[in-house]
């Protein structure tokens, strides 16, 4: 039986995603991966996670079992009050909403806002995870110019005023693929130009936690939070297989997105948020969060110097104060993804960039590079590895 | 701010669902819900969920709780292939997908097959839940007809002969609402239906272990293995809050609901998969399972009776041998929903029928009533009200 004329026309036009298949190569035997984009398991509480789960299982029973309410769990939306207060985004418990990691939230803000052809504005590059959570509802992409601090909000602001923009996606600190930063001066120019705009913009922030040097650089949530849809994630704090996202955004987008996750799975797993709220009111991340920092530090430390060291001039690595990656861009003709095939080779696994941008042709020659995974010592060699390989 | 010109036409026409409203009257406190579709914590294996939790940790370690495959955690993959063996169902692991809660297949199915304006056949009545996961992509719904054995297969072949239908969507066993199920020789019938007319047949069943008379019946899928998607979830016999569903289907189905739910979900909780999986190796569903139907059993029959005693003539309760719900059908000209609101002023809660109908104007004499969240006795004096009030 042949069901592939039963496809909806969006399904037809997705087509199987190409980093999909060059995320399968990297897990073979005795490869060195600087491709995927998962946290280190050194990372996780696993030394404390008997005591959470017992704590949750005394605490709160068969509640912790039952099905919950699409909203979340109450002593985590309780929780994340607090926790978003200390990062300067004022939102009530009610007010914040649990979703199956932060693309839950991805899939329901193009869900509800996006009919086709509709248009979302994204930095170029982008992260890919949006972009397969938004492409079944099959949107145009309108791509925003950046640099190595992020958006440059010149080119938000003169594609605001040309396209009718449904929402605006950015990562804007330690962004996934870049690892850059959008300094303070430009999320309050940002921030003026959807206020003034009256767009509404996706602030996605799973990695603002993982700073390893340099100042906190507030959400552009605290300085427009009429115009933001802010999403972040427990899963590079505490778990990522635990999958506890969480948002806050303006109420009608609330409501809505509350409203079509009730399609989509009900709600998240009640046990997981249960341990969540516990890790939080019983100060584990607290404690937890410098063991984090100090396994990342010198991870980042050694691949920065590694590629000072072994990549030639013209191969620029993006200024970066956190998060899980750096980017290189190399000079103009050269093509990542044929360095990419020779460093398989040599059992060394990046991602090209060229993934990470909406439009063909864009980015060949930038990659990706992933520290979180490696030592130091198998980083340094990696990078060496790929240092060779350019300089051919 | 105002972002309402920002939705799509999906969600404009996606209004809040009025059953929403109605269970959220249901957790007033006093209030005897027979409203609720939810298993009662009693039925949890709270006993040995901290055994599990151990196990999982010191058997898994990190890997419980880091990303996993959009596919499924394997080792439960595993334990669902022998699991579904035993009712029938011939499945390799790799053939055998994980999603959060059975809901997430289905809005997986509309999502890879829906069109605006595509048509899914539906029994009347039909799961709800399952509406609330297809409404947004805008199908059109062919109602099917059904008695008390369920769907009747002439319904069901003559709407695949007049419509382009793009999946069928059936809960054969112990439905929701109607707690009725598809006997041996229709099922046989709707198989060799839907292998004639090459239909695609979502089977939803979560009900199946939960019988407390009769004889087992197998599932369509047994029947018809190359047209059925069979869904399942461990939510009734393990605990809901955990959000495992699962399914096998058509090849070409099944790996675009994986690539769909990658842009969703990611995957489903690496920690609750794995509990999940030692939960079946472990031999404790089997050990639990007889717990939850000495639990219910007596429930039903408390509920069964009492309406046998109390409501008058004419009001009919469907033949149910298992599952969470009875359904009744009073005479033509009741509205159910004025005796709801009569009810509720008496502190008990039901839903009303109609909500289970995709057409308006169809089941005002219907109500479903549920069973396992009260204990014998509440339900007897419930049904009383519920009597006193209908014969007026």
């Amino acid at each position: 039986m042949n069901f592939k004329n039963l496809l909806a026309e969006r399904t037809s036009v997705m087509g199987a995603s190409a980093i999909r298949e060059i995320l399968k190569v990297v897990s073979e035997p005795g490869m060195v991966s600087l491709a995927g984009g998962i946290p280190a398991p050194q990372s996780f509480p696993m030394s404390i996670i008997s005591e959470l789960t017992e704590k949750v299982i005394s605490k709160y029973a068969s509640g912790a079992f039952q099905y919950d309410l699409t909203e979340g769990f109450r002593p985590l939306q309780e929780q994340l009050s607090i926790f978003l207060a200390e990062r300067g985004i004022k939102a009530e418990p009610d007010e914040i909403n649990i979703s199956s990691g932060s693309q839950g939230v991805l899939d329901g803000m193009a869900k509800i806002l996006i009919s086709k052809g509709d248009k979302i504005a994204v930095e170029a590059p982008t992260y890919l995870g949006a972009i397969s959570a938004f492409n079944p509802y099959q949107p145009e992409y309108v791509r925003m110019d950046t640099d190595d601090y992020g958006l440059i909000p010149e080119s938000l602001d003169s594609i605001l005023s040309e396209h009718s923009i449904k929402f605006i996606y950015l990562v804007p600190t330690f962004q996934n693929p870049t690892g850059r930063t959008i300094p303070m001066e430009r999320r309050e120019k940002i921030a003026e130009i959807i206020i003034k705009r009256q767009a509404l913009l996706v602030e996605d922030d799973p990695y603002s936690a993982l700073r390893y040097q340099g100042n906190y650089v507030p959400s552009i949530k605290t300085l427009a939070p009429e115009n933001v849809v802010y999403v972040s994630t427990l899963s590079k704090i505490f778990a990522p297989g635990l999958r506890i996202g969480f948002f806050t955004a303006p109420e009608l987008i609330r409501k809505w997105l509350v409203l079509v996750k009730q399609g989509t799975d009900l709600h998240t797993s009640t046990f997981n948020q249960a341990l969540a709220a516990e890790y939080l009111e019983g100060g584990y991340l607290k404690k937890h969060l410098p063991t984090i920092l100090k396994l990342y530090k010198p991870k980042q430390k050694a691949m920065i110097n590694a590629i000072d060291q072994y990549f030639p001039k013209g191969y620029k690595c993006s200024p970066s104060e956190g998060g899980m990656f750096l980017w290189i861009e190399g000079p103009k003709g050269i093509d990542m993804e044929k360095i990419y095939f020779k460093a398989l080779k040599r059992k060394v696994a990046f991602v090209p960039g060229k993934f990470f941008y909406t439009k063909a042709g864009e980015g060949l020659a930038t990659m990706r590079l992933n520290y979180t995974m490696s030592d130091e010592s198998t980083i340094n060699k990696a990078i060496k590895v790929l240092g060779d390989i350019i300089e051919g």
